[in-house]
């Protein structure tokens, strides 16, 4: 992982936002590369989504009206927990104390062991219990505190307060909503706050009517929509994975009641499918069924694509059946109707939404991870960036061999040619190996090198990336073949 | 005007952002065919710009550090100015007041008129002198009060709160910041202020460095991106012209200061002939070139591209010599050297800059305002959409003319080989003349047609949106028809 944030770095993938400044945590920036990288998951995401007759676009304000946030539940429900020291009157994010309560929890474990109040067997049980099964649900040992209350409350009790040292002095945890909240107008007042949205869905669920009207759709229909959402998380981690400011790639199906199952399944397979055809490892992607106790308030069934990152399995999309409770919602907060009517059956209804959202950014981070490989060739070390060919930020890279009489216009042509269509690259310094090593690790997938026999017989030598084998073809050929290559 | 926004909320172009919620004012939603025409154009443009050797593209967080926007002036500059009525307490943008003070202005002076104070040329010389004079400079004739402060203090004496209606009772102005202020983690201190970035512009400069070592350029060379901002706008106006969340489209152009003219020169040129390209009309495009009492305190040149909007005149990129001040201002908060090294003279100095700005929802608007006609064919109405085909939301529509054995199967076969590579619509319900109309509404710039002579001989009509002219093709050349008028 420290390997691929050094390459994202140096090579112009992602730098910290606001570096100079000493950085501003949980937002990056994306660099010559990386905008590219991100550019061409959006585009293929954007494709595969609305280039078909049931599907249409949208790109709704990131703004909204702050009742969208009461109708979704998010006002209410988007909360993480908090609590005051009394003493010394900071406040803490509570999550920012359970490492220190796991700690305890673990050492009181280990001396009850040292001890001989727990034996062996008593010891191993006792740590899985609170430890092992935790991280296998995959969340944090304090959320299962949190459902027991007074056992979280007696735990806080014991621990002291980081800041000033003292015991006994937690308050109980209240809730600390997750929205970035700001205010429209001049004055500060709760009659002027709006937030930035947490995620994208909602801008969907309120259109919903004015896309289906003006495009005529019919169901089962979807709306598809990429942009930006806000998170104030509590702990941001893992590069781009926990961020509070992040892209989302999202597509709400309609349908009728009756045929939810159907194309929950339907999406379930086509979603996963669309990383695998970009080239993402198949063993390193999985689906995780949410069990029926674990499902959101909104969900009927809900199942998670993840990626093996190197900090274990972690959420790339969500596909969720959210049944009609949006539409619902926002039926009773704006007092609008939101009913479909079929006109088959003549009836009128709130449709069913599966829902497919995936993160770009954590797409973003997927495919860069999974695309790193090293090798040795001939002694020396190769790192290079395996990208699918749709998804390389830069197409191909001309490399003029030498610096003959009429040689640099050749290459200058065929790039000048290329670049109409294609992200290309120009490089006519140093060593040519090393000019390859550069491609490799910005994961161009063809290397086209103009040599003296180029002069002769006008034809050029394409290498390409991963097996490194070059065929010799006609300049004229060039464009045909990268077309041919990226599939457009 | 009006016509274009009804057909825009129509046909799924814009629609008002949380419309069923009473819509958010300054926010809009783009629809179906509106993210479509917006993503063309942001397309076109990173294309004219990136896809050459010496600009590179970035995508910065719209989240910064807070010390960003002290360095570049915005706390303390990017203001408007405010009063406060001290009977009711009510706060007013004093802009809102100064139609009614102009509406007084105006009577006042048609009153000395009436009533024999002012004669007619001493009337139209103090109307004019007023009125007229500010409308040419483009400015709201209250910026020209506030450039006299006890001129301005004295109108607010006459008028009325249009809350209490009590007279004499405002506060002196005071200023009002126009960025958007949020809080990052849990305490709402200023510790924890961040601002949703008012320009993209200072995301490009903080990563100038890094930009630059990443990518190896030297100068003159460019950074490019298309993101969000937002202003808390005083005055949300003329649909997407004036609104609190925009895009913008901005390149940032490093070179030696001794270059700056030429590069300035060059900029003008290159941004005027991409909107020329694209099909906009001539001569409704001019230049607004600042005179230099008016430049903003970072440049030395600046100009607007002028597009001729029904409601006049309006700036839809800017063209700017910003010389070094963003850099030193940079520099000089972050304690960090952005000085660039030139490896030819061995000198270290802070280049200077040549900024594109140019608004993607401006764009949009005016692409969409220039394209809109109106004419009457056969004695009936026709409206269309002009774009320029690589601008069109939908590139073609297929439309089978009868419904006769294997003909549906033609038609959807030619859908589903276009559709990979290109944004097309099937249509198949109603008479072809109506559907050619809904295709002329949303800007489509080819139909094609299945008839019975299809089934013989394997050809279609293709209908061209502006002249109206078919020309009979093979159905296995359409592909390469279109690819040729779109020049992709």
């Amino acid at each position: 992982m420290d390997k691929i944030v050094s390459l994202a770095k140096r090579r112009g993938f992602v730098f910290q936002s606001s570096e100079i400044y000493g950085g501003l945590n949980g937002c990056w920036d994306y660099g010559p590369l990386g905008v590219e990288l991100l550019r061409n998951i959006k585009e293929e995401w954007w494709k595969a989504m609305t280039y078909r007759d049931d599907i249409e676009g949208l790109d709704a304000a990131i703004l909204m009206h702050p009742k969208v946030w009461e109708a979704s539940g998010h006002v209410e429900n988007f909360t993480d927990p908090m609590v005051d020291c009394k003493q010394c009157k900071t406040r803490f994010r509570i999550d920012t104390l359970s490492e220190m309560i796991n700690e305890k929890k673990k050492k009181k474990i280990l001396e009850d062991f040292k001890t001989g109040i727990l034996n062996i067997p008593e010891f191993v049980e006792k740590y899985n219990e609170t430890f092992i099964v935790a991280e296998e649900r995959k969340e944090d040992p304090f959320d299962l505190l949190l459902e027991n209350k007074e056992l979280s409350q007696k735990l806080l009790q014991e621990i002291n307060c980081p800041q000033c040292g003292n015991k006994n002095t937690f308050t109980s945890a209240r809730q600390f909503n997750l929205m970035f909240k700001t205010f429209i107008g001049p004055v500060e007042d709760t009659g002027a706050v709006v937030y930035l949205r947490p995620e994208t869905a909602q801008g969907i669920f309120v259109n919903f009517l004015n896309v289906q009207s003006s495009s005529r759709q019919k169901l089962p229909f979807g709306i598809a929509q990429v942009g930006k959402a806000f998170r104030n998380e509590i702990n941001t981690k893992n590069f781009l994975f926990r961020t509070r400011e992040f892209e989302q790639m999202e597509m709400q199906f309609f349908v009728k009641p009756v045929d939810d199952k159907k194309w929950y399944d339907y999406w379930k397979d086509e979603r996963l499918q669309w990383f695998k055809d970009l080239g993402m490892t198949k063993s390193k992607l999985r689906y995780h069924d949410h069990p029926k106790e674990k499902l959101a308030h909104y969900a009927k069934e809900a199942t998670d694509i993840e990626y093996e990152f190197p900090f274990g399995w972690g959420e790339i999309e969500g596909i969720h059946n959210r049944t009609d409770f949006d539409l619902s919602r926002h039926e009773e907060y704006s007092g609008k109707s939101l009913k479909y009517f079929d006109e088959e059956s003549k009836e009128k209804f709130i449709p069913y939404i599966i829902e497919t959202s995936a993160g770009a950014s954590r797409s973003f981070m997927a495919f860069m991870v999974d695309a790193y490989y090293e090798e040795e060739v001939k002694g020396e070390m190769r790192s290079a960036l395996k990208f699918h060919p749709r998804l390389a930020p830069i197409k191909a890279a001309i490399l003029p061999l030498v610096n003959k009489d009429g040689m640099p216009e050749i290459s200058q042509k065929i790039e000048i040619d290329l670049r109409k269509r294609f992200k290309v690259f120009y490089d006519d310094k140093g060593a040519v190996g090393r000019r390859y090593r550069r491609q490799d690790e910005a994961g161009t997938p063809f290397c086209i090198t103009v040599d003296t026999q180029t002069l002769d017989d006008q034809t050029v030598t394409v290498r390409e990336r991963d097996s490194m084998e070059q065929v010799r073809i006609q300049i004229e050929n060039i464009s045909s073949y990268l077309n041919d290559k990226l599939k457009f």
